[in-house]
């Protein structure tokens, strides 16, 4: 028995396997559509791998609206819709805005119109902490609530910000006229879920975050410093105003990220807010030498590091202030950094290659025994 | 001898037209595009009435990138582009949202997109007050300057500040691809055209504002109101804090916010700022009862008028600060609510079909004798 169906648009990417994941095993039927931009389909088998069950796959870009018309049409069941599919490079995003203006912006009108074509009406935004900007330019907003007003410092937190008023304007416009054609409004729902820094892989060891080209992330970059494809890493700026002078940010393990995507689901089918935004955070700021050091712990070596000039666009702190979300949603993050550093070694000392190799065989017969 | 070749989108509508005119005035060669949806090519003739100079016009929606694609390619002397193809109703924006983000975001993406593959690299945009939302809930924010932190409160806001941004991060992006290319940045420009509230005609009597439909702003309805097309104005709101209660705008001559754009236009070719906005208003806000007053003035009657309840979405002041246009510009207006109001009510007096009718003969005459 499924308890819903879900489109998950770039399904196959990071969070969207995750969140997948997530759906799968609280017996959702998932329904991914991805472009493989900046992913793999062997996900897929990943997931199957670890819970039994295979999300339907189409691959389709975000911005074809009429292939994404023929996937609503074909199944018909499809009532939810959580919206992972973006371009996510903060410096790209500085040299070729308009293709971020176009798959993330564009791509998300498509969406919303086909979801309105085939009437599905509740939408999970995958949205960003970056939508805050540089929020110590206000007194008593660190660490950040969701009332902080936005300012993005760079054009992928300007799509970001974009697509979140697009979405609100929506789903407002779709009560208002709903209201007024004397039908109920409590079906039009949208989370707009602004994440701090996600973090960590599946504890089994078979899924993890698996960037093609060079990573955006500390985390991947460190962790290919740990296998020796890449020499060090390079520390953005060490004259922040932090405890050890480098940026502070907030890591949520992929885990708690991916259940805060089916809780926030769940409450928009269960208590029909109209829109809102959540903050997926831990609360906790680390810098970027305690991820140094959490992660060096996790792999049992130093690893080589260098520091650069800030990059543009940085900000010395992006910490959440999760309360909103653990008070409406019931949510808390539960695993710690160590766990992610952990399950990040563990994925990535097994298949240094990501998803272009099969998994390490003790693994699968692991997951094999546990059945 | 022409100066310069631009292109104008939304050419024949109110804003767009004057510009046109303006342009041909100064020795530009006009191309214009528009898709005639809520405007009429009549217009071309009456420009070429009063200045004996005719645009180029081509019926182009603005988001069909491959017409633009065709008209850059037949105009390659086309180095400018000044842009006001975009939806416009607020009320309308709150109930078809997805519309306005289609035409007004999208449209300016596959502008811009067609300007790069073109290397057009001037873009002078129609922007709007309604990007700053309430200013009043700042200190010293009204009259409004152009550091007011911007906050739409409607879906049209929303897509207008969308807009300034994705220009913004376009041009941003341009500068900087050009520079870490061993090029010059200077090229690169952008002027983001906040504006008030456009009120008024050519004192010719046959070019003005000729909405197909409801008209959206005060003046129109009011110049309805005055041939008898309607019953009487509904003025919304009369519980504002303001000296009679009414809500406070900012009315510019549409002469003077014309010249403001070839100014503006002038300014990038001649400084080469980068992206920059400018106020367009004339510093002094007037209440709606100001209006009505002002405009049966001209009319020489009083006209009929019913207190309705606020729109969602307006707000008490919306009155510029044009020190900066003022300053960086040397651009003033220079015309008074009292050459708007009977320069409206020449053009409405006469035309009352609009574009649907030919001008009045004596009116073809006194231009012919000019000659």
């Amino acid at each position: 028995m499924t308890v819903g169906s879900v489109l998950v648009t770039g399904g196959t990417g990071y969070i969207g396997s995750f969140t997948a994941l997530a759906l799968l095993e609280a017996d959702y039927k998932v329904v991914i559509v991805d472009n493989l931009y900046n992913s793999s389909a062997e996900v897929l088998n990943r997931i199957e791998l670890i819970c039994g069950k295979r999300p339907e796959y189409y691959q389709c870009d975000i911005t074809d609206e009429k292939k994404l018309d023929e996937v609503f049409a074909a199944h018909s069941d499809i009532d939810n819709v959580i919206h992972f599919a973006a371009l996510k490079a903060v410096g790209e995003s500085g040299e070729k805005p308009l293709d971020y203006y176009h798959v993330n912006v564009y791509g998300t009108l498509c969406l919303l119109r086909s979801m309105k074509k085939h009437h599905v009406t509740n939408i999970v935004f995958s949205s960003s902490a970056t939508v805050y900007g540089d929020a110590t330019r206000f007194p008593n907003m660190i660490p950040i609530p969701e009332e902080c007003p936005l300012g993005p410092t760079n054009p992928y937190g300007n799509t970001k910000f974009c697509v979140e008023t697009m979405i609100t304007d929506h789903i407002n416009a779709e009560r208002y006229n709903a209201q007024k054609a004397g039908k109920s409004e409590e079906e039009f729902n949208g989370a707009l879920l602004r994440y701090f820094n996600p973090a960590g892989s599946h504890p089994s060891g078979i899924m993890g975050e698996d960037p093609q080209g060079v990573p955006y992330n500390l985390l991947p970059l460190l962790a290919q410093v740990a296998v020796g494809k890449r020499e060090k890493l390079l520390v953005f700026g060490d004259d922040y105003n932090s405890k050890d002078g480098t940026a502070i940010r907030d890591y949520i393990h992929i885990l708690d990220l991916a259940r805060g995507h089916l809780i926030a689901l769940n409450h928009l089918r269960d208590h029909h807010p109209g829109v809102r935004a959540w903050n997926l955070g831990t609360g906790k700021g680390s810098t970027v030498y305690d991820m140094v050091n959490a992660f060096s712990t996790a792999v049992g070596r130093d690893l080589k590091y260098e520091v650069a000039p800030r990059r543009q666009g940085d900000v010395l702190d992006l910490t959440a202030n999760p309360t909103r979300a653990n008070k409406e949603l019931g949510w808390k993050a539960e695993f710690t950094l160590e766990d992610a550093c952990a399950d990040l070694w563990r994925w990535t000392e097994n298949n240094p290659q990501g998803y272009r190799q099969d998994p390490p065989k003790e693994f699968l017969e692991k997951l094999k025994a546990q059945k």
